[in-house]
């Protein structure tokens, strides 16, 4: 069983959500409405020893990079909502209590991200554990009530749009020093351009796979204007390596035109695909033939 | 090094914290105004696999009671604001994802406490652990702006009280079943009866340290008046078992008369002490002398 599908059957025993919850849980963050005018975001993500990274040995992950990493994961789900992240707080459980350079080090990488993005440590807990080394950690964030950028929110017609190079997050070292798209976000979303966003930490087809899902849609995907991270990397490895970190939105054929506007020249821009009514499978190809890969994105609860 | 003392390390490395957040880390939890009337309280607390807990074996604990005890600690550190629960994000990495029914049983627990107190589950992420079971949870809360109950506060003069009765709760499971004194907590709260107020988690003596560390006084402790809660259980253990998660508090001789109105008849509240200058220790017996005890409290992060 997934993670997605043991969720879905989980937020089904939740019961209802009281009203201020515009978002509930299912999405990159729940949104809460604050006032008026604003919501707050929050979500949590983890990183845990020998799943995200490497605890022990020579090729062992700095702990700097483990820290910077945990905390850029969770602006980039801030990042796929519209908003601004503001507060963090980090749980952390390490098999070396003692060890306390590792742990000063995985914090100085939290704080020193938190820095470049105005993100403020403000709670924390600290336990030992036998074995394993898990770390998670809360954001909050805050996000006009008008430009909340949900999964779903596609229509048929819109065009699909991504920033960046997908693939080889991995090989490249992507996953330990990618710049979480929060600025980026911030100017679609307070210009209304994504009618439906999602970031792609989970390879390009699964996290699009979601967006149609939640949107009641069927994209097409265009194979050939997907960039890959390297020249020659085959379409397997952009379709689903994961880790990539990048946000993924859908904008409707009028608001296209906005996308001139693009300040950020270090990052790509690139139409994709289009969405289409509800079909056989939520993600196409080009001649209209569900796409069927070896994996299909990469499932951090599945993999055992 | 103890998690204390790591933590204040740490805090010191983060820098100016944003006027809007009145109470910084460092207590039960961080506040951050939300409006001119309530601050919203966070805060993140973890149960690790045998550290907790026993996972696996025929003294297994139920997985309802893991989860239900995962948000009861949390339950606990607003109640120590004085504050109310909201909402929570649970994060867990789990040796076995494929055994939903430990993960089923586990949120299980979470969704009937979070019910009893309106807390309902907004956000989450699941993962697999190579090969322990660590769950974080993160408790958002609200509490009148004026009614913050923060650890520092406590003046020379003021009499301690505590809720219920202190010790042997590992070996009578109230560990697992106690429930959280969030009732209670806003009674006090809304009177504006608590100069200073903290959750006994990790043992009286430890607890009421850390209290009058950070109002800078010292506190009598009355050995006598310290509830057990087994008739026969000898001071230390009342003194230092840990996990009684009941409510210490400071109170000002002028508002002692407002506590006969106490209205939880089931709930002991007892006079256990009083506040004095800051003297040689934090924590003195009544007839002055520091306390020696083979151990000061439970220390999750020290502990291996």
């Amino acid at each position: 069983m997934s993670e997605d599908v043991f969720l879905k059957a989980l937020f089904s025993r939740l019961g209802e959500f009281p009203r201020e919850v515009v978002v509930p849980p299912g999405d990159d963050c729940a949104a809460i409405v604050l006032n008026d005018e604003q919501a707050l975001l929050v979500a949590v993500d983890q990183v845990v020893g020998d799943r995200h990274y490497v605890r022990y040995g020579g090729n062992a992950t700095p702990p700097h990079l483990v820290g910077r990493k945990l905390l850029a994961r969770n602006l980039s789900d801030i990042a796929a909502m519209g908003g601004e992240p503001t507060f963090a707080l980090v749980a952390s459980a390490t098999t070396s209590p003692q060890d306390h350079h590792w742990l000063n080090a995985f914090f100085d990488g939290i704080i020193d991200l938190g820095r470049q993005f105005n993100v403020v440590v403000i709670g924390g807990d600290l336990s030992s554990a036998p074995l394993d080394s898990v770390a998670s950690l809360t954001i909050l964030g805050t996000v006009p009530l008008g430009q909340i950028c949900r999964r779903s929110g596609a229509c048929p017609g819109d065009l699909l749009y991504a920033t960046g190079t997908f693939g080889g997050s991995l090989q490249s070292g992507w996953h330990l020093k990618f710049i979480p798209r929060c600025k980026e976000a911030r100017w679609l979303a307070s210009r209304g351009i994504p009618r439906a966003m999602i970031d792609v930490s989970d390879g390009l087809l699964a996290d699009l796979g979601r967006m149609c899902s939640a949107s009641n849609v069927t994209a097409f995907l265009n194979e050939s204007a997907i960039p890959g991270r390297n020249s020659d990397l085959p379409i397997e490895n952009r379709l689903s390596d994961g880790e990539d970190y990048e946000l993924l939105f859908a904008v409707s054929a009028d608001a296209v035109a906005h996308l001139v506007d693009w300040p950020f020249k270090d990052v790509l821009l690139s139409c994709i695909g289009v969405i289409s009514e509800p079909g056989i499978a939520p993600v196409l190809n080009h001649s209209g033939q569900p796409f069927s890969l070896s994996r299909n994105g990469y499932d951090h609860f599945a993999s055992s």
